[in-house]
């Protein structure tokens, strides 16, 4: 997902739909001297059309976008992605079953690439500088997808060019504490580092590497956490779903999201753009990616001391630490790792694609569906099925508008929890005799103070997430559905194909979803949230199911803060009185809300309600929380370092001063205290009577 | 104004009015099946009710108002102080003229005293430390009021205590240009300095002077710029509203708004304060105001060169600049001047006092209209007149709701320049037979390209404003009226008793406001915009004025800058499209209002557009357009330094690049051109049909 940062921040591909798109059939029985308008103003969503909406979305459809989409690797600002521009645009102009508006949106963006001419290296040499062993520069090719000569080659965006030699040590996930522990008894300076995908961000993994004086870096996908162990060319694809020995996984190495040279403004022609040296949350040494086949090669020879046993994977030898570098016995003895990289960035032209249905009552509010269009290579599943499903509801819309072992998983701001909930329960799960929503409780549950036993929404605080800008910068309620595997059957951390060229059409009906029915269960289930947000009278948001979530973070946060901070004379009496005040509102909002005939209200006294409501997130921002995070201003989902599952800024506040000891960083644990009591505070008084 | 800073921040003495307070008559014929809300939704503000609202307003109420108000000094968070939170509550919660509801709101600030008990000392010393001269300590009293234990004695607020000594220089406003002049004949370091009130800011004076070694700072009113040259007891108060020779102006010597050890965050008890030493914004060297009897006898008996023209004032002798220090033919001289301040800090206890009316339509939105509570002293004028104005206001909402030589003054939002025409139309100005708009239009105007010549309504970029917080840092489309002299008969800077001890309701009402008929002007005119802001159907807020206020930046930046910018390879064609954009939307959306017939139209409709021209002002925030500068967000209206009247962040960042010439600072230019152009085009779009 090399362009989910700036595709995200430029709304790649986002689709707005206003409110109020179809024809209902409810009304209100007013005398017949009525404006038009009253009726209009109190309709709420119509089950009817939901029901009809929901019938309509075709298996058949699904399947023919996700091969039109993926019928050529198409990643941003390439001919295949313009290809994707076009057949968007075709579809949504239609005058059949378009939308009422669609265009393109063009930017120009720094993007990084490899040199085609010149793959990237990654070699071992003798001190006389034969090459010993040279690391595969295409992934090896099983179906005709893969000979494709617009592959791009595995590489590290934003990595730089770099020619670097050094001893090899194995360095686990690239942490701080991983290079910590390192470092006890290696010199790292002038090494090179391997290390496995997961646990740390993809920069981060050489970003703290660079702090060690390590040179270069190599980043490969370990079959203990993509495979559930499995290392054989006749185990994983095309005979399975798991990623063959010599598939890479590419990626963004940006900690940043949005258009690098220019921050907080929109990439036009003409923006100023900072200058190339102050880009920062990039790797400032050589870094590529590899396959496990040559990662094997590589780590099963090196020297030096067992690493820990949680540092082991599936490679079929013990992992040391290297000497630094390889073992006497091995023919790569006092041999060094050569890393030659040739990547370049440049300004590009990028486009998005905007759709609108108009609403008829509120045009001046509108829902956002969107996905981003670019792939690593294929992308079939990332992004592709998720635009699939996009151009199939957006066709169902426009004209009248199965398998077991796989769930729906979401994410949202809680106060979408409810409606996610209304409409999975409306949907029938793929291969069984459940509704997505009971379906979802078997695999994930958790219990709810309110409700009892409901499925696990999780929480919107991705740092690298495709909804990073919505919910981190805007304060946009927002959620980020899919159709998932069942994780009790794998450990793999994500499909294996993930950003590599097996994503493919193939790979995708084959192995992930070849009835194209999950793809349905999503359409459905997104549709049917898309519709309620647009279509009912009131907002389909909670409130107090917002406050629950506080409260589970404000009891976390006493639990493990209270009484460090208490011993430093900081009290969390005022945030405990907060969380309590948004409870209380909210219990008296949604009172109001249960005992109001809002369909005989003035619309003006719903759109307050509905005001409240859609600006909830809102109210949580603060620009000047987090001065050193580029973009993150909700001061509750903003992402976190620490592992404490409550408010960010408190929990990474506490856990540096408890490191340092220092009384200035207790005292920034003390602001970012106060910070969010005003915040929780102050939101609760948006959720209140109007003074 | 010492409370200004912090009581705008915390919105001192505000009261919010919510909208739809008065009930009317206006009806729409709609059949008897229409529900009620039908007929509210669509009712328009009531001429009939502004009509009977203006007759109430009474000019004996007015002086009793500001007779009470003023009867004891009432500095910040005194017991003075408290008296008139007492009584504004107990006026706004009257049963029969009260509001709906009033309550006061604490807070904990930051304020700096001086030491009742030892009084700051300005002295001239001679080398055997014998005091030749003593400054006064308190002004001279002429009427009781001047004699109350509760004047506070004159002093600079947040200088520090300190004892320091140095020979005298004259350094005309204490602005950089001034000490850098004086720098270029003179060794300033070691030496005291005084100033005069103007041109610079009362911080930044004292901020200046120490960049080049100065240790002490005095301040004085010269009777230039606020008596019109007049120097003799017998020309000033009581015998005219000339300020006495032994008046001193008072203030806050501090650049930032809001608490100072809170920033961004509410100055509640238990909020994390900043430590005092990262306080900026504040005199780092001692700094005492002095009346102008006592800067006479220092100014001319010094030594050292003529000071230019442009620093000459009215006291009785030419200036000079000092040896540094004093003439070999003065009994000071070999003197020094000694200066020894015995200021304090404290957290002490603030209160706000508000009050509402509630809206019966759309009771979630508000219109704010306040005044600071607290004075230096009496505080007649500033702020008690306002206050008064605001009582007489309320207290006729609440119950049903002349001389020459004076005339409305005021600042506004663009947005709100037709409303403040429309109500000073209907408002008869005190001693004349004219409208109190015509009676404007004589005394200060300007042609307009889409009105022909209007009253010159001036912009709100005001540093340290009693608005800053609302239009700067909230974007609140705000406005500041007044009742002012007549500036072509005197040249006083401000009236002249401003922070004195002579600022008494005997002054007001001797010299200001005899027979309170200006009062009952303002009260009218204020009044008139708040029933119309609050009342009518749709704002009463013109986007195509906004655009005129951009154009004619646009046009000042075009001829200033863009040559300038264009030998840098910065254009200004996206900025000029901008503009042009903003201005074709305003258009537009100005020609759907006119062209609908919004009594009929839906509720939502209106309060679509009504959201379009209520957050005009908010679209153009950008809470990192000036990453050192506190408390601004607007990019339109922040203050700049830069004394071209455009776009201030383009105008300051060119006006250093020019002076530095760096590449990083033409840079920074570019940024702001970006930063701005990017609002103005959002802000258009906000104008604009929905997508």
């Amino acid at each position: 997902m090399m362009m989910k940062v700036v595709l995200l921040c430029v709304l790649a591909a986002t689709l707005a739909f206003t409110i109020g798109i179809l024809l209902g059939h409810f009304a209100i029985d007013k005398g017949s001297s009525v404006p038009d308008w009253v009726r209009d103003a109190s309709r709420d969503v119509d089950e009817k059309i939901i029901k009809t909406f929901l019938d309509q979305l075709d298996t058949n459809q699904l399947r023919e976008n996700l091969r039109e989409l993926t019928k050529v690797p198409h990643m941003a600002t390439t001919a295949g992605d313009e290809g994707t521009v076009q057949f968007l645009l075709k579809r949504w102009q239609d005058p059949n079953t378009g939308l009422d508006n669609a265009w393109r949106e063009d930017y120009k963006v720094y993007l990084s690439f490899p040199n085609k001419s010149n793959p990237n290296k990654v070699s071992v040499v003798n001190p006389e500088n034969a090459v010993l062993f040279a690391a595969r520069e295409r992934e090896k090719p099983y179906k005709p997808e893969q000979e494709d000569p617009d592959v791009v080659q595995p590489f590290a965006a934003y990595s730089p060019a770099g020619n670097v030699k050094g001893k090899l040590v194995y360095a686990n996930q690239g942490k701080m504490s991983d290079y910590e522990l390192l470092n006890k008894t290696l010199d790292l300076r002038g090494t090179i580092a391997i290390t496995r995908y997961g646990g740390a961000g993809r920069s981060a993994k050489a970003i703290n590497a660079a702090k060690f004086g390590i040179v270069g870096l190599l980043v490969y996908t370990d079959p203990y956490e993509m495979n559930d162990g499995l290392v054989s060319e006749s185990d994983t694809y095309p005979h399975s779903w798991y990623l063959p020995p010599t598939g890479v996984e590419r990626g963004s190495y940006s900690i940043d999201f949005g258009d690098l040279l220019t921050p907080y403004l929109a990439a036009k022609d003409d923006t100023y753009r900072i200058p190339k040296e102050d880009i920062t949350g990039i790797p400032p040494i050589p870094t590529q990616p590899i396959g496990f086949e040559d990662a094997e090669r590589l780590i099963c020879e090196l020297d030096g001391d067992n690493a820990p046993d949680d540092w082991q994977g599936s490679l079929n030898c013990t992992y040391k630490l290297g000497g630094p570098g390889f073992k006497a016995s091995s023919s790569f003895n006092n041999s060094n790792v050569h890393l030659d990289t040739f990547n370049t960035e440049s300004l590009v032209n990028s486009a998005n694609v905007m759709g609108v249905i108009r609403g008829s009552v509120e045009p001046d509010r509108y829902v956002i569906y969107g996905n981003h269009r670019d792939s690593w290579v294929h992308g079939a599943i990332d992004p592709s099925s998720g635009t699939a499903v996009m151009l199939e509801i957006t066709r169902v819309l426009g004209k009248m508008v199965k398998e077991a072992n796989a769930t729906l998983r979401a994410s949202a701001s809680p106060a979408a929890h409810g409606v996610l909930f209304t409409a999975s329960k409306q949907v029938d799960a793929p291969g069984t005799t459940l509704s997505v929503y009971d379906n979802w409780l078997k695999y994930s549950n958790r219990t709810s103070p309110n409700y009892g036993i409901i499925p696990n929404v999780g929480f919107l605080t991705g740092a690298g997430s495709d909804y990073a800008a919505f919910m981190h910068y805007l304060g946009i309620t927002s959620m980020d559905i899919s159709y998932y595997y069942d994780r009790t059957k794998t450990k793999a951390r994500i499909y294996p194909a993930y950003h590599t060229a097996y994503d493919t059409f193939d790979y995708a009906s084959t192995y992930i979803d070849p009835g194209f029915t999950s793809h349905q269960a999503v359409a459905r289930t997104a549709g049917n949230v898309l519709l309620r947000l647009a279509d009912s009278l009131l907002l389909p948001f909670n409130c107090t199911d917002y406050a629950e979530s506080l409260q589970r973070y404000l009891s976390e946060a006493v639990t493990t803060f209270e009484s460090k901070l208490a011993a430093k004379g900081i009290s969390m009496e005022s945030l405990k009185k907060a969380v309590k005040l948004f409870s209380d509102t909210a219990n008296k909002l949604d009172s109001l809300i249960r005992d109001s005939d809002l369909a005989n209200e003035t619309p003006l006294m719903v759109r307050q309600i509905n005001d409240q409501l859609m600006l909830l997130d809102r109210a949580f921002l603060d620009p000047l929380a987090f001065p050193e995070q580029y973009g993150f201003r909700h001061v509750i989902w903003a992402s976190r370092s620490s592992s404490v599952p409550t408010f960010p800024g408190l929990a990474d506040a506490v856990e540096k001063a408890e490191g340092t000891g220092l009384k200035e960083d207790w005292d920034q644990a003390h602001k970012h205290l106060s910070i969010v009591t005003q915040a929780i505070a102050g939101a609760a008084h948006t959720l209140d009577n109007v003074i």
